[in-house]
């Protein structure tokens, strides 16, 4: 069984390895080669904490497991990550423990990476403005890796309190990219791609707000009530997501599903997009819509990914198990 | 985080500690603080392979995680086990991955823990026969467990193939007591208290072959179809359970439940038991059956304390992770 610490990550993947790895799962989603099985998430009346599973088996990379973790609201103030996860990926072929990953950094990146895969897939090849909605711990891995997908020449940002978005200058600055802190009127006026990255009860970004074309990734929504944009705004786009089944459920989508605005048959896998299955967008004027929901299968992409770097550089620790 | 490689386990345990370990945990059951979150259980399309996941969480112990593995029937040509189990714990005051257990061996013992609590609290005091029914790798730990509850006599055993039966009758060498290959007729005639171990898709003890007075501890069912004893048997019985909600679903119980001569209200939990909270056996006549039918929050229990054991004496094998 190979070890691969939460202090290693950081140092093992880029963001090629996080893009390709997550692109692959969901291309293998939609070709039904891998699928996710049932989610569990517990309140287990016990330090305010979420916890709980995701988890799935690609058959074609032959990536078995699950991420395991939750939230514990009270970390912060001991110095760790209120966001705890790990990664147990088990041999396909046997059900042996293969190798043991921290979670933390990678769900970050695996998020990330679904943004940028659909920004890859979806966006206009001319879009020249990016639009970032949000300035929490995950929102500078987004613009690092939507970034690169497309010759953006300004970065746009917005965030309920303004001041947190120096991390997202600090990003923009590195990349060279312009940077200005905007209304939320100016950001959809001018951003040809828009990342959403909040945890919200209502919709931030108004449809009006959104000019024709435009891309969105909405990636903060996963949970029955959560809310980044306007239903109006998901019904009038051409909306794409990891799993429908989440998209429906806890997804962005959940609430123009239940107004009725949208219904299921309108939603299509990124994956099918990438398989060629799907032509995705197919005019200039089309807004597109990615929700991202986040499903176990991109973290067993990228844990496996990181287990065979971590191998090939000597870094794993191997225990006999 | 804490490795507890499989090939140690089987020194660091006593049946003691296991017994100690799920007489707990089910009391926490019984009593709130203690539950099952929903399983999962996937036959994965590779392999032939089920897999899947057990998990819970002790608030009285602080017991939260998962045992996680399941079934490769091509793994006993590679010289492995079938059954694969690994079960990890986690911090519930932060989350963090506190432990890797291996949980083969661990399954078998938390498994004939179970029955051998059910002898402990429903048995006749003046038990002096025990009853086996199944010769399979979980029997002999079974045995050994049960064994110690009651000042047991004579072993009485039936098995399918009746040669399999030398490995119990080794265990009851070992414990100094006669061990007889018996009919199915003479194993109910003279047991006090019988053991069902097999994997079974029709009842294979019959209501007329068991003599009032008898405690029986039904193992062997844990999926939907599987049959270890008559329907008849099961409602004539006083039931028992690990937890209700399988006991109806998929343990012994689920065929009593179906043809309507069982009613979920007739099942209690052996936690109430081990609480006081249920008076247990009231006559010597009584039929009491114990549907054990297995729960993560055994796993976790008897992980949590090979794990403690494991540091205590130096044998864990600690990883910064």
């Amino acid at each position: 069984m190979f070890i691969v610490p939460e202090k290693e990550i950081a140092a093992l993947v880029t963001r090629k390895d996080n893009f390709d790895a997550v692109e692959q799962v969901f291309a293998s989603m939609a070709g039904g080669s891998a699928y996710n099985f049932p989610v569990i998430r517990e309140a287990i009346g016990h330090a305010d904490a979420l916890y709980g599973f995701k988890s799935g088996f690609d058959r074609a990379a032959l990536n078995l497991g699950l991420k395991s973790g939750g939230y514990w609201p009270g970390n912060a103030e001991k110095g760790l990550t209120n966001h705890q996860s790990t990664v147990f990926l088990f041999d396909a072929d046997t059900g042996k423990c293969r190798a043991v990953v921290g979670g933390n950094l990678l769900t970050a990146l695996r998020t990330a990476a679904a943004a940028a895969v659909s920004v890859a897939h979806l966006a206009r090849k001319d879009s020249k403005v990016l639009g970032m909605i949000g300035a929490g711990h995950q929102a500078t891995f987004q613009l690092q890796a939507v970034a690169e997908q497309r010759n953006f020449e300004k970065v746009v940002a917005w965030n309920r309190t303004s001041e947190k978005l120096a991390s997202l200058q600090n990003v923009a600055d590195d990349l060279g990219l312009p940077f200005e802190s905007v209304s939320l009127d100016e950001l959809g006026a001018q951003a040809d791609v828009i990342v959403t990255i909040v945890s919200s009860q209502a919709a931030i970004l108004n449809d009006a707000q959104v000019k024709p074309g435009t891309h969105i990734a909405c990636m903060g929504t996963d949970t029955k009530g959560k809310q980044e944009v306007d239903a109006n705004l998901v019904a009038r786009a051409t909306v794409f997501t990891d799993e429908i089944a989440q998209s429906i459920s806890i997804g962005e989508a959940q609430h123009a599903i239940a107004d009725g605005s949208l219904k299921q048959a309108d939603i299509s896998e990124i994956g099918a997009v990438i398989n060629g299955d799907h032509p995705g967008r197919t005019s200039d004027d089309e807004v597109t819509l990615f929700d991202g929901t986040g499903v176990g299968l991109q973290d067993l992409a990228v844990a496996s990914k990181v287990v065979d770097l971590a191998i090939e550089k000597g870094i794993a620790i191997e225990v006999d198990f």
